[in-house]
């Protein structure tokens, strides 16, 4: 049974939000998406009680979103590895980074994403679909969808 | 004075968490990006308390990522405009979209975001920022930049 933070809410941002919004879950994302990591180089990494980062690794395995593996037997050490549906949220990791990099990243972009080969920096943009035009705000419209509950 | 939640991290994800990562705040940002709102539209939207709202309207201000025009007096009225730098974050909102979309609207999409005109459905995805190709995370590396405190 999920958690519903925002149960007032029919919206596909709010139900995200509710699995990868908690506290330090989208670090845990991050820090799992490009490789998987041993429970102790996470502990490391983030500066968390271990207790907290049990309970958010259980919650994204429950979601399929990481995957436990045994790395090391006696004692028994796990690590974890991001599925394609955790790989599939980079695009919000990568628009988070562009956004924080400009406005809250006084000595330079902490980190680098790049275009492996090319050196260019990765930006999280907005295309179509359908005639794969790249978009801006201006070309977009929102209406209410078939899983609305009220007009929005 | 930010508050630091991620206090130990120096990461612009966690940067822009500590503004856009509050309860409700995704959601008023939500609201506000294609049209101003006055309050009480918020409010009754929402759901949440009037002293909730006020607090996250008014951290939204102080990080110029809304104005606050008065629009109506006797009495006072106010609704709040999404700046630029608010707007900036739609391309994180819409991979929160595509994404809550994919796996958690069995109803189907309950907000439909369409290229104007062209009527396709819009995605977040990800490109180079110099050679304007499209990328998957394997065309991707991440690695420390000028801004970050100890390797990554």
């Amino acid at each position: 049974m999920l958690e519903r933070t925002y149960d007032t809410q029919t919206c596909s941002i709010a139900r995200a939000l509710e699995i990868v919004g908690e506290r330090w879950t989208p670090l845990i994302l991050r820090d799992t998406t490009f490789s998987a990591r041993h429970f102790e180089d996470l502990q490391h990494r983030l500066g968390i009680a271990r207790n907290v980062l049990t309970e958010r690794l259980q919650r994204l395995c429950d979601e399929g979103m990481l995957e436990r593996r045994l790395y090391q037997e006696r004692p028994d050490r796990y690590e974890y590895a991001a599925t394609e549906k955790a790989r599939e949220l980079w695009p919000a990791l990568c628009a988070l980074i562009n956004w924080g990099d400009k406005y809250y990243a006084p000595n330079g972009p902490p980190r680098l994403v790049l275009h492996r080969g090319c050196g260019g920096n990765v930006i999280a943009k907005l295309g179509c679909d359908s005639c794969r035009t790249d978009l801006t705000l201006k070309d977009i419209e929102s209406r209410p969808g078939p899983g609305a509950k009220f007009p929005m």
